[in-house]
């Protein structure tokens, strides 16, 4: 089948890479370890040309095959390529943003192809302390399209979990407010750099006993002094015997999503004047989902989906309203 | 002056030895890179054996010499010299702990020399999430006995920053309850190993106002949402070129302190059924106390004061309570 669009998911440890039919179905797709922070550095041709841009080695890396099969598909990206670090910086919107609309703000970096590459930019909120996403807006908008035709967006709290895991909140089409915790990537520093990695015995099976454990432990009345101070138990639980190597790390795990969405939830119940707890729609990483989804369900959220295929269909939409797949020429 | 007996503080990174003399008064001191994670490892004869124990190495660095001068004088530590990864475990005593009667369990290891090191037991408090402490159980015995006579122990919070802050309260000469944080290893964590560590420029002097205005975002609404949250704003308020990299460092300092003392206070006031905040007594590094003090004081806590040569004092006492002081022989 014909190939409309690619659409490059491009943070700051990976590249995920999709090659787009007519109405945006998934032709062909690519996961590559070639994130902003770790471009390849190995200088080669690309197109004739003498390249050592880390770039346009990554996008050759990703889709040089696609575009030497179909040199006028059009290209565009969301995510970390557009921060200050990235390709080209493409500055923040500021918040209410309707995110339909991001697809006029796309910033255009001129690849060694010829092949214009248009990267979409992140949302600012200017609240005291600010809060930025740069890839979320689009995951956001490819779920909103996805929503069920009756659904009322007000009443929905989209949650985007990952390294820095942000909640968002949507009126009309418009991120209107969110937050941010760092939980994903503070978990990964103190596993692999506090004392309490040393006695994690790594395990590939998701301990689900011990993950629960932790959240329970996050939503009881011993964690009210702070995750500051609950994280200890991760080990003194393990010097007394009552939580292996091996459970250590769901344990934590849970303790901090715990601990995060224990906040979420008084906030959010704040924000609603003690109302009911929001509906949430999860996207990400099923494994991640899975926890969170555990977790909410734990917390009193009663009601949680996940969404698929966000960030295709976010990419893929902006790209038809930015005007990008307009009928190719035949020839260039 | 004559010594009568060596003291030594052996955690985890450092190794600090004392001198003590007739009334324990310090007649010299040291401070070695030798804790009992980064041992020496060049074996070398000591007193005429061939030696690879770190421990014994790392001793001989700390005072071989004064023991060559006086090959008699008794030897007591303590701290992680007394854990499992430590040179002998000392077993934990259990709270309530009369920190007095310690030198009733110490833990003995005969070194190469032939003079025995005494090492004293940490405490452990058996709570729904276990708190343990090794090194601290003596600076308190040291701070009780340097207490005013008039000072009414059981209305004093004594806390003991460092990489796992201490919060202890004491009845009866009986460490009765106590607090964990490990806000010092997090913040060195997420300085060195996650992105808002990305963007600080180190600074050698203290950025008074930086770190102030961490204190204040940590007690303000809008750190309702918790510290995984707000640590964020490190990064966003940068972005937004509301906060300088030079001041980076100590914001997220103030911050994450902030945190702690917020949550402290809290369940200070629920411990006491809602009355006033406790006099507190701080042990520790000078700089780091002095942050403490700040911030304590933003934190509503009126009476904050510094205890000094704690541990030389509680190590002294251990070791008279435990007869080691007893007229030395002429000869062994």
């Amino acid at each position: 089948m014909q190939a409309h669009l690619i659409a490059l998911d491009w943070g700051t440890t990976s590249l995920r890479a999709y090659k787009l039919g007519r109405h945006g179905q998934v032709l062909d797709q690519r996961s590559l370890a070639c994130g902003i922070m770790q471009l390849p550095s190995t200088p080669r041709d690309i197109a004739g040309h003498f390249c050592r841009n880390g770039f346009e080695l990554a996008l050759d890396d990703a889709c040089g095959d696609w575009l030497d099969a179909e040199p006028h598909l059009p290209l565009i990206a969301c995510g970390m390529v557009g921060s200050a670090q990235g390709w080209r910086e493409a500055a923040y919107c500021p918040t209410p943003a309707r995110v339909a609309d991001l697809g006029a703000s796309l910033q255009t970096v001129q690849t060694l192809r010829g092949t214009p590459l248009h990267i979409v930019p992140g949302v600012i909120q200017h609240s005291r302390l600010p809060n930025v996403m740069r890839g979320e807006e689009t995951q956001v908008l490819g779920l909103l399209q996805g929503l069920p035709a009756h659904t009322r967006q007000d009443s929905l709290l989209i949650g985007l979990p990952g390294s820095h895991s942000k909640w968002v909140s949507v009126v009309d089409g418009c991120i209107r407010q969110f937050d941010t915790f760092m939980t994903g990537e503070v978990y990964a520093a103190l596993c692999a750099h506090t004392i309490l990695g040393r006695t994690h015995q790594p395990c590939d099976v998701f301990d689900e006993a011990a993950f629960v454990r932790g959240v329970e432990v996050a939503l009881s009345a011993d964690a009210d002094i702070g995750v500051l101070s609950t994280l200890f138990s991760a080990r003194t639980l393990g010097l007394t015997g009552q939580l292996s190597g091996a459970q250590q790390p769901d344990y934590l795990s849970g303790l901090m999503i715990g601990h995060e969405l224990r906040a979420l939830a008084e906030v959010s119940r704040a924000r609603r004047a003690g109302g009911e707890l929001p509906e949430v729609v999860l996207v990400g990483s099923a494994a991640l989902c899975q926890r969170y989804r555990l977790a909410l369900g734990l917390c009193g959220f009663a009601q949680v989906s996940l969404a698929e295929q966000a960030t295709e269909r976010g990419l893929w939409s902006l790209a038809v309203a930015a005007g990008l797949l307009a009928p190719q020429p035949e020839e260039v």
